[in-house]
């Protein structure tokens, strides 16, 4: 059996404008190749794209900020013993073989490699001796070209650096960049688990506008829905329902990430970014609920949509089964006077034709005013 | 597609007496404008209005009582280093600025700030080393006006002073005032806490009042669907089901909020005070009670109007079938003897079209009588 | 719109001998009146009687008692300095001044006090200094009138006194009178404590009573359903499903209750006592586990209705459907013959109208051969 | 309305061989007599039979085993002060005169004497000072009679007695029976908690053989519906649904009962036999697995079976509708020949007769073509 | 009835490559026989094969490997007193004999061997003083033959030995024995807690192997219901359903199992290993979160099918009933023209057959008109 493929699917449904969501099998193709393999192995788990990695940094402390774009890794391999704070961003992480240098020079252990390298993970957090490892789901609505994209995103926090690690150009991170350029406000003397905090509040501030276009689908479809019924709504509840699930598995296990970092006495962690770190639990928090709120309408709209389709067909139904049942009485009294009989009184009668058109009007009134009584009309 | 225009929805709908729910997208339009600031920028996220703001205060203790109404800023920020318990209310926070001026005096966080123009909030309370900080949602009916209002209400609790805000004018605070200028009680010795007590309870009471009306409304639409099954009583369960959605937003994370309230051994909240809080906690437990009760009939009104729709429609369906079926072999009878045939015997009897007569008054019986057996009239 | 009137409700609903239930609405008509007003407030929330109030008390100790009906309100405040135990039943809530009157005498506070007046509150349990305070709801199936009815029941257990309040006449207590006044056992030994569990012993007896008429009515309509597929069985299912809804919401928070009595250390109850408030819990979660058991045979019954309604119709239309299509051939044959042509040979054929019943009757067996074939009849 | 007789219920339902479950009013007829009565009284809540009731022992140590029949109730009761470990079977509780002598020989607190008469207890266990209580749901199948029953069984397990009690002839303990007369393992060597361990174990492994029986009959179904989907299938599966209810209530009550044999520092209970009592847990853990597992496939074939009965509903109204559509428009062109303007030139024509064969046939053709084209054939 | 053959299930279900599935029945069929047996007895409760037994081992050091095939039970047993690390593979389980001998050999105690020859165990871990027994599901996709299967795998971790068991030939294990051979890496370093982790390791990944097929099938049907609404659509979700339910019962409490091996303080696990376990942690609840996610999916399909072929089915009886309604007023009004009323004067027009045909016109543009108004076409 041939795959589904693109140009099959309905065509409104395609242009719904938040089709992150690409495939159930999308979703899951990962570890066949790694099955049995000893742990740690650097082995990317994605979709291979051609473009080549790219690495960009910035070195800054409170009074001076370098900003470095598309670097060597082995330039970048020396940023491990730099005395001020560091944030190295990769791109591309499908490098596999760069990824493992990058990461051998920082000292990260080769399990957590491997999560950076399987694109499919859950998100998750790890502290180690000399880092912290969070794992996340990036949704990023690229307002230019007005489409959605979600990947995963890998942060390690050591005592002076940050590392992100992405795969696809573009990112939620450039408010953060212009912050750290203008050197304005906390960012620059607050150390690196500031800019952790800073990163990850991107990500999930990023939720809310995903949900909004959401939402104003939604809203569209509720519309739709209640007006018009149309045929096509219920495959677009559907394509939303399958985008909540995905964004579901995104935002829900983001809150323990977070919680984990707010309440576990992390050494890198300082108490003064704990209040922040709160603030992005309140989010996430509220993106979770969002998301319960949203399937919660999905799932009333579900209803709603078989209650209007139903009720619509009734109506169809009704006014044609009425239509016929007023007329078979009738044709049975034309088949009458069409008979052959020698004798049929009626047919010989003076006004006989104008007796058989009162008889017609008197059986069509009879059945209205029936129908009129058991209210079906 | 256009967006969905009021005047499109179903009239009775709008009439019913509930509507605080204002759409889907109305939830959760906000943060799309503050992706990426700083932590703490004094941004309002809800919808903007044009009044100006209004400050007014009671500055009280147990001998005396100040009121003050359409105060300047410049004034109340003064109240800061005030003896007596104040009570500063301030209505219209689209005016952002105003806002952070008057926290600033009161030395509230900046990220509290964000919290109070962030109208979008999950309900939650927050301790800092000077204030205690509760945001939650106030659903107001205006008995002059007959209409509903939702919007989001912050309280802070000072050492001497309560700060409440809120956007919208009317509030459910007036029998506070009351019983302010009344003196008499307890309000005016127990201090703020006892005060923020009050304010809390006025809100908690007031759910009440909205849930009583969606109570009316539900058994109005109970009685409707078991009388009568009218077509647009789900679209009314729909509607009801929207605003359960919404309340329920607003009450469960209440409950968390007062239980920290009367658990947790915040500074500011007197022992005293303890057992009225404990109170509001019984009332708002009860609250979410009615709610998923309603929730639960509203899903038991779902099923049971689908089960009256469908035996209605199965009803009307059957004895217009049956109806048809009756006249079926008749005209068939009929197309029989209206045959040009050379020789149909029948034709040429005496009693011809009698006997036609009694074949068909035979066939009608036999037919009658054979429904009646399988007992499908 | 007109309320729905009882006379419009199906009568077998009606007639069945369980209506405890008022409606929606009366489960929730109650802190209207109340918003705003101070904590502690003496307002009577239930539907108002015009009967007088009556109490009555027992004193009594190991070696005698005394009891008393119809007594005055002054008489019955001295019996706060009794030496014996004191059980004083106060039936007639909605005299609220006489409860605040009585209640004062015995030292219990305003906020407990407004507890007792609120007839619509969630049952439980609260400790102070010198009183346990019980809310529960007491379901009760009057044998004579053989009518249902629930109210609320406080009951206020002190060192040496009992004091239980109620609204209507009639209640589950006469079983304990009568151990009283016997005098056997341990009830006059035991104390106040003991008193109290035997108050609360009968009212969760009571609720299996109602349980068991409810199981009555279930098995019935599960008859009904299984073997006539009547169409108001699912009528009498969800006035079922809103009784359990009304006995959920009394039963769940009764074991956090008694599971409290059990647990606390409370002051007020002996150790002895305890074993004996377990069972009360045994029986408060079996009552528990048979609410939720029937809850789950209704949801089993309202599949199997739905499931035997269509495939009841399913099966009428099914028939007709055939009947009309097997004339449907026959009557265009009899028109094909009825038809005008100057030369048609069939009509002069010798034989022609025994041609055209061989035709009919071929056609006639072609068709139900070929239903029978497919399975349809 | 009369009840429901068994000759009503449908044949294969009865033949099934399953059915414990004794109607919905047999699950909880019980508390109504016992109201208000003072606690532990000795009342037989079940149903009643008229056999006598039938007393059995084994007095056994490591050396020896005297097995009693049939045995006097005063000679039992001296076995209270035996050395050996003894096991007594009391079968017939409804004499409840004779349980309470028995218990109080062995200095049973009276509220436990109630308990074992109320023979619809949720299973449960009870330590007191000197002996452990257990109740529990023996579910048996009768592999002579092929028939089930259910019945509640109480063990009280003494320092070095065990007594069982239970109502009906027959049940699972005579597999114990036959270790204890062969004397091989650890049976005879163990003490009572042993013996309480093997008696538990019986009963739950007969679990499984009801749950086999149930898997068996559920496959059965299974195919009936994906083959057939028989009418009476979704009548089978309610009967197992209900089935499921009773035997739930069954089993999950049991894993605390036991969960807490294993964990609870009981004094009569040996830690060597706790390592047995694990495996008993382990076991009832995986019988409630397999009950949540059939509910799991009950509400899937319940599904299945609305989707089976729905596809082939619409594929006989397609048919047929498709069938009359056909000839609706030929019995109209028939019609129209019959028709007696005096000048309809088709009729005059020389092959006017086969001119309307001929247009019959093309819009027989043109309509199945256009079907054909829609994709309805 | 007999029971459901193979060749009767639709064929493209049973092609689907994921059966893994064998029957409700086969999910359970075990402990009849065992039923009041002593505990411990060493009875094997699967399907029977006439396969020999097969046992091969690897006895290896960080220096060197031995492998062995097809060895002799006693030679093996002799392998307790080793001082190597030591990975026996018992192949064939049904020879419970044998299974005995081994087990004995090494110590374990007889309840452990009842567990591994019961196959239908819940995944489990059981520390007992010189060994851990972990019992778990293995799912095989064998890219040969192109079939699954599904069967139960024990583990036990002595000081320095692992001892497999399964039955089926064929397992996850290859990569592993692979690993062992090339002695790179940590596996004959670190010793059998760290070989048990590995074979643990395999069993996990693999369920993604069968998962993503699942998903390829998942993906499958989705396009399928889509696109055309297939009939057996809804069979294929429901086998799917049952796999997931299959799945499921394999992986959930595999969770607990994992999470006691990182967590509890198990002597034989040594911390250096516990991060890799840990590691399998992390893919046990990303299998059970794809787990989940399917069944969301498998839930939204089945509402998807239903509104997809309910959709499908109005459209064919709206279309099918309009044409129905078009031609009954036609009929009629050719049947009143084939009455034999003496006098019809419409019979007498010059162009009578004309204005018939007009009529006809008239008629059939008016009710195209009104369906169109009305919006039914």
């Amino acid at each position: 059996m041939a795959a589904l493929k693109l140009k099959d699917i309905p065509k409104r449904i395609v242009k719904d404008p938040l089709m992150i969501y690409s495939g159930i099998k999308g979703m899951f193709h990962q570890t066949k190749d790694r099955v049995g393999l000893p742990p740690g192995q650097a082995i990317y788990t994605g979709t291979y794209h051609d473009e080549p990695y790219n690495i960009s940094y910035f070195q800054y402390s409170d009074h001076h900020l370098d900003e470095h774009k598309n670097q060597q890794l082995d330039d970048v391999k020396k940023l491990a013993h730099a005395d001020d704070f560091v944030w190295i961003n990769f791109q591309g992480i499908h490098h596999a073989e760069q990824v493992r240098e990058l990461c051998e020079a920082f000292n990260i252990h080769s399990l957590t490699i491997e999560d950076i390298l399987s694109v499919e993970q859950r998100p998750k957090i790890e502290e180690t001796e000399n880092y912290v490892f969070v794992v996340c789901k990036m949704l990023l609505h690229n307002s230019k070209t007005r489409k959605n994209s979600s990947e995963q995103v890998s942060l390690i926090l050591g005592e002076n650096f940050v590392i992100s690690f992405q795969e696809i150009e573009g990112d939620t991170f450039d408010p953060v960049r212009e912050r750290l350029r203008a050197g304005k406000g906390r960012i620059r003397k607050e150390g690196s688990d500031y800019l952790l905090y800073a990163l990850l509040d991107t990500i999930v501030d990023h939720y809310f506008v995903i949900l909004e276009k959401i939402g104003d689908v939604l809203e569209d479809i509720e519309g739709e829905i209640m007006l018009k019924g149309k045929k096509d709504s219920f495959d677009r509840l559907y394509a939303l329902r399958r985008e909540m699930i995905h964004i579901r598995r995104s935002v829900w296990p983001l809150r323990e990430v977070v919680s984990k970092m707010e309440r576990d006495d992390m050494k890198l962690i300082k108490k003064n970014t704990r209040i922040y770190i709160r603030d992005v639990y309140d989010h996430t928090i509220q993106a979770i609920d969002s998301v319960e709120t949203y399937r919660d309408f999905i799932s009333s709209l579900g209803d709603l949509y078989q209650s209007v389709i139903s009720n619509r067909m009734n109506a169809v139904m009704k006014t044609l089964t009425i239509i016929s049942v007023i007329f078979i009485p009738l044709t049975f009294v034309a088949g009458v006077y069409g008979m052959n009989f020698d004798y049929i009184p009626e047919l010989k009668w003076d006004y006989g034709y104008a007796y058989f058109w009162g008889l017609i009007v008197s059986l069509l009134t009879g059945t209205l005013v029936l129908f009129r009584v058991k209210n079906w009309l």
